[in-house]
């Protein structure tokens, strides 16, 4: 994990970029250093400049619950070398919705299961790089979207103690069967007129999950209209189960 | 209003029982009494006396948050006339459910529908003598069920500024329909596995509402089992909104 560049953000924050192995991300701490402290990997859906904002946002609210924050850019997004074959499939993607025709089980596999094979290995890298600093520790939680990205990451990495995930993007029938294999405590968001998802694919998913402790906190709105008070209720659910 | 008892519960709570028109009811006040605050209606399932324990415990919670609670028998529950009826309604629904048939919409039809056209205008005067009391004020939440009885109340009833709902009964067709005029703020609580509810039922009722803030909140387990931050989320909606 290489730092390229860090900023003293005005509330105790310390923003840190960093690559590892070619793939950029932010951390954020919090300053001075404290004792360690949990970290939550923070979803999103692909490009880190654009998502910066939000992110930064998200990530203060974090450390100031007493957490670390990071993220890294997903495969195919921002400055990363794009995939043909995903914007294939996201055209394809587009076209089916724009012409109000249901998504094809197979384009949904196209555009992300190859993704979810790359960025999961990505994550867990960052993860190794990011227990070795000195101020972060476990447990670790994923918070966010893309939430088969979460799936897989809860099955396969035992680190993750939690998960805070965002239904907010379409799920491949494979992922919902791998769901069931998911026995961690989960916190599940869904706007429930999402434009950029199928509700009863989200409802699927979240039936499918092994977890004993599930929470689906529907809001009214789009994808981006989370209401502040979302936000609030899935911090407490990371304190309850992180600290 | 005739009140009927008074105990001085040992954490700063007066809890009142009452009985208006030959309705039972209680009422629980912050003690020593304060500022009128506002008040929330406590619905269950029916049974005051059974159900007072845990009646009492989201009482206490209620007037620590600030607000007064009080709640009424239900028709044909507890020490009130029982409804021949509604009793073979019940015992039709239990025989359909038992055989693992689906409950014909008429059955709840014939045990909903007489309960909600009952039990909304007590309610209603109970709502009147509270208000008239020194201690208490407007707005007014409604929470818990029958969530029927919420629905038809939110429609009906103008001083009822934010509603808490629990999706722990099968709720009629035309009350679905009704669910489209309400607007004031909702907070639905459903239990994923409720084995006295139709899943799909509470969702479809969730999705007719004409609230533009609505929020769902499913967890695990059975219908009574309510995990306790669930209660916390719910508080803080009624806290958002009454105060």
């Amino acid at each position: 994990m290489r730092l390229t560049s860090e900023q003293h953000l005005d509330d105790g924050v310390l923003e840190r970029r960093f690559t590892l192995d070619g793939v950029p991300g932010v951390l954020w701490t919090p300053e001075p250093a404290s004792a360690p402290v949990p970290v939550i990997l923070m979803g999103h859906p692909g490009g880190l400049d654009r998502m910066h904002p939000r992110l930064a946002a998200r990530a203060r609210h974090a450390v100031a619950q007493g957490f670390a924050a990071a993220t890294i850019e997903l495969p195919g997004a921002g400055d990363r070398p794009r995939s043909p074959a995903a914007d294939e499939a996201r055209a394809d993607l587009r076209r089916a919705v724009e012409a109000g025709e249901p998504v094809p089980d197979e384009v949904v596999d196209r555009l992300v299961l190859p993704l979810v094979d790359q960025a999961v290995p990505e994550w867990q890298a960052t993860l190794d790089a990011l227990l070795e600093l000195p101020g972060i520790s476990g447990p670790v939680g994923f918070s966010g979207g893309v939430i088969s990205i979460g799936v897989r990451l809860a099955v396969v990495e035992p680190r993750i103690a939690a998960a805070g995930l965002f239904a907010g993007s379409y799920v491949p029938r494979g992922i919902v069967e791998q769901a069931r294999q998911v026995t961690i405590p989960l916190h599940v968001l869904l706007q429930w007129d999402d434009e950029h998802n199928d509700r009863q694919m989200a409802l699927d998913l979240f039936d499918a999950f092994g977890s004993k402790e599930k929470t689906l906190h529907a809001n009214m709105g789009g994808h981006i209209g989370v209401p502040s008070y979302a936000g609030e209720d899935s911090s407490r659910f990371f304190t309850r189960h992180l600290k």
